[in-house]
């Protein structure tokens, strides 16, 4: 693990493709950008493009392949996206039907690959400014909620947006905020500050994905727009096939967290 | 004109559909942001929104309608595409056969229609810092110019990206580069400062559309990614139906420039 901490993403991509790394990605390749990954037909792909298009906070697309392509030009143009994740997910008409570490049998000439930001990069952002985020000292997955905040349509494609919360001391919003806003690519500033029940939150320990984690006195909870929102919106329209990133398995790409930083 | 100038977009808009308003846009609806139109069969659409998609700074996508519809929701949801813009032009098979007042005979139920960021934002916000806009100054058309600059390849879509140049006095260009940068919706930050030959320019004077302009001692030429790569790249494919604005027709949208600044 310490090894690969440091590691190229290359070299990363390499041991994930011959099945010695099967775990969560997180910690790997420190200070590149990983990303979800959401496999669809052509036929879904201009809709579900417009979607994330039309939708940038929660669906901030970063690289989409040529149909058939399994290789992401723009970001990692030495990767093969059917090999090099430690784990995928296959669902069919909407329901998840298995697990598996790699896709080839699975691959079709007209599938598309979207690779779309997540939230590691500006968790990373967060902490290099001191700011602390509770999920990763408590070491469990973020907690997740659907909010009455309706997602913009397109096509097919519709739904509530998915948030994460991390509970953030007061007097680190304004930077949360800040820090946060230079990276639009990957959901970029906070969608609430403050009040769970204007969003259609009642109750912060039950998230609908992930776990609860305590919030101490003295500290707000923020809410960003979350790359789960694409899966659960491509989810409901039920497609044949669709492929995506096991939870917490990312795809590593070549470029650095501090590429995607305006200003 | 000064009526306009001040007016809510709805009803520049209503000026223009019943063709009491024929000319350029600029300075209409003072604040409110004006878009680049390019229309396709929604057969091109995918891959024109993924070479979009993949090249940002000169297509930064402001609204896609669904095929069909020719209201764009996000930015005008009052609106008519087909007759709100003051001057359209025909392409077939890649080549400019007709300029029109309004497209409803023209248009088709499988036709999408893309809205793209114009740089009248980032202009009103560099002559807001009191940074001079030579183009505006003269009252001619900005010098626009094609690049050795590649843009990403998206399926039939590729050719190099055109740039605008406005000279900017030494001590601005910082600033210019600022200023710009909160915009990344609408081109964003330069491409290049400095030396028009590395990026393939060989003779200011004679740009390859628009007018020259002068530049003074002490300034330094600044590129900015340009509206008219998107139109030059579909152009090439030589779709049977194109249909544009006409240069300087632009579409007014009911969202206010400022709410294109990230921070």
């Amino acid at each position: 693990m310490k090894e690969l901490s440091n590691a190229h993403p290359a070299k990363v991509r390499e041991y994930i493709r011959r099945n010695e790394w099967r775990k969560p990605t997180s910690g790997l390749a420190n200070g590149f950008t990983q990303a979800n990954l959401v496999i669809l037909k052509k036929e879904l792909a201009f809709e579900f493009l417009l979607f994330c298009q039309r939708n940038p906070k929660p669906c901030p697309v970063i690289d989409v392949t040529e149909p058939g392509s399994p290789v992401p030009q723009l970001v990692a143009p030495d990767a093969d996206l059917r090999t090099d994740l430690p784990k995928y997910r296959i669902y069919r008409n909407g329901e998840l039907v298995e697990e598996v570490d790699n896709i080839i049998s699975y691959w079709e000439d007209d599938m598309v690959a979207f690779l779309l930001g997540c939230s590691f990069t500006f968790e990373k952002a967060l902490l290099d400014n001191g700011i602390p985020v509770r999920h990763i000292e408590c070491g469990t997955n973020v907690p997740m909620y659907k909010t009455n905040i309706p997602c913009v349509k397109a096509g097919r494609f519709e739904g509530p947006m998915v948030v994460s919360m991390r509970p953030i001391p007061e007097k680190d919003v304004v930077r949360a905020v800040q820090v946060t806003s230079r990276f639009p690519a990957v959901h970029g500033a906070p969608v609430h500050i403050g009040n769970p029940e204007s969003i259609g939150i009642q109750d912060l320990q039950k998230p609908d994905f992930g776990n609860p984690v305590p919030i101490k006195d003295g500290e707000v909870p923020v809410f960003w727009a979350c790359g789960v929102t694409p899966q659960a919106v491509a989810m409901q329209v039920k497609p044949e096939l669709m492929i995506t990133h096991a939870p917490g398995h990312m795809f590593i790409t070549n470029l650095r967290d501090e590429q995607f930083g305006v200003l």
